[in-house]
């Protein structure tokens, strides 16, 4: 089969590579999506070579015997595979589990490929209503929903986000369904264009200090050192700030600033898939401003090098 | 009267100054106690300048007409003053108050001298059963107390409280209040010894890898880089790390293994005083493996000196 690896850092090539073989269900990749891990990764972020690729949505060719009814079933996978005897494992919470993979992302293929391997337990089936762009969308959303479960949030609940990329506007548009007003505080003109058309308010850099700590909740999702610091300064005191994106590298940091004004940081990671595949299932998630091209797997360079400007890019696979 | 004056970062005198004229209760300092923060301002934390001061007992000399109850009573007292206007204010939450004094830290003179003035609305009375000492430690058990305000902790939390000064052996008292089982990281000796002595685990800087990622609450009570460094090792996956001492400067962080063991960080500051005052007076803390010295005004270099290495330190004053 047909797959992009990273071999080291910076360096990634399409190749010919076996179709994977493990006693789990086989999946015929037909969309995959770009995440800002992706680039990380590609950066070098968790060392990780190997096939990346964790948002896909694709169709379950064969299966272990036990999980023979997933053939032929459209599909979407969690990505934390856990090693099924830890007590994080125990508690169904695979995605602590120490010994965990993670698909295109820590000791796992991911879906950048023809075919990608997941067990049963991890899959879920796809509406017929939802297409393949929206399914590709799951995974982030159900990031998004991870906070709903980590703070409380509901119609009184000023909430800003920031940063104004793909992330940041499916995270905005999950919160919102709580009834909160949502602010997205970003730079890019074109991206600030698409959430104000999607009824969002928006922040610019220098409007910034003018609403400093007045809002309850802030979600970074920039995973930038200058996102964190923005967070910090928009949060009011006892308010709550989310870190939903994964920082490479180190950041300097005054913390008495956080202690003085009795600051809550939690940082978040995979959400639930049910709650995410409802969400768009009722279109109550808009993806199509969101999806900004398709790309072949030929195409890698220049969707990766999209993926670094636009919104969602996609690769269309099978 | 006399009282301790920071000039400058570094620089502390005894000196002569008026007796303070405020349209609030008169207080006579009868004892009070140095806390890490005082050394931090005297280091040039908040660049503070003036008395320094703020765990104190003392007994109310002259009150406005509107208090005249409080004349003659041993008080202690709550150390933020509101502006008694603003939205915090109306919560009743005066220490996040924008415009707030805080007693010996922030635009309001201390407890290092023989008088200090308080609002009537911030003093509580102390029970005769509870002697000057005893009651010295009220304001740090409060801000321990906070912590249970905060977080939840009962018989099943597996706690640790990285740090093993006074602050850090307070903390761990009002904690196992609560049933929860209480381990002190810390590396002096004598201090570990008295940590045991309380009947607490003690664990030993060689000693924290093995203990990485297995306690579900850590507070951080050093006040350094290396504390919150280790506090962020001894947390679990989805744990809870309590900030409990301010910083002064910057820290140096890598923040992804926070967002993907979705750790949760909280900065914790003042807290109540009714709950620290029953705490105390029914002898659930104890105060005496901490009180290491008493020295008057006048042996304020050697009582800073002594409070960087003793446990708790206190000035007698009348």
């Amino acid at each position: 089969m047909r797959a992009l690896i990273i071999d080291r850092p910076g360096v990634m090539a399409l190749r010919e590579v076996p179709v994977p073989d493990a006693d789990e269900c086989l999946i015929r990749v037909l969309a995959a999506g770009i995440c800002g891990t992706d680039l990380e990764l590609l950066r070098g972020y968790a060392e990780f070579c190997g096939i990346p690729g964790h948002e896909f949505v694709g169709v379950v060719e064969r299966a272990p015997a036990r999980a023979a009814s997933w053939v032929g079933r459209r599909v979407v996978g969690e990505i934390n595979v856990g090693c099924g005897a830890c007590r994080w494992c125990e508690l169904g919470i695979k995605e602590h589990c120490e010994h965990r993979s993670v698909v295109g992302i820590r000791g796992r293929s991911g879906a950048f490929a023809e075919f990608l391997t997941l067990p049963p337990e991890n899959l879920h089936s796809v509406p017929d209503s939802m297409d393949d762009t929206r399914a590709v969308f799951v995974e982030p959303v159900a990031a998004a929903c991870r906070i709903l479960e980590q703070v409380e949030i509901d119609a009184s609940t000023h909430t800003a986000i920031v940063g104004d990329g793909r992330m940041a506007l499916v995270t905005a548009q999950v919160l919102r369904t709580t009834g909160a007003t949502i602010t997205i505080a970003g730079k890019h003109e074109a991206k600030l264009a698409v959430a104000g058309g999607m009824g969002f308010d928006v922040l610019r850099g220098s409007e910034i200090a003018a609403r400093a700590k007045s809002f309850d909740l802030v979600v970074d999702v920039t995973g930038k050192p200058e996102g964190f610091q923005t967070a910090l300064a928009l949060a009011r005191p006892r308010g709550t700030v989310v870190l939903k994106s994964t920082f490479h590298g180190d950041l300097a940091w005054t913390p008495w600033p956080v202690i003085v004004d009795e600051i809550t940081l939690i940082g978040s990671r995979c959400g639930p898939f049910a709650p995410a595949i409802a969400l768009l299932a009722a279109k109550r998630i808009d993806v199509a401003p969101l999806a900004a091209a398709v790309h072949p797997l030929e195409g890698f360079e220049a969707a990766f090098d999209a993926a670094r400007r636009e919104l969602k890019v996609l690769f269309r696979i099978a």
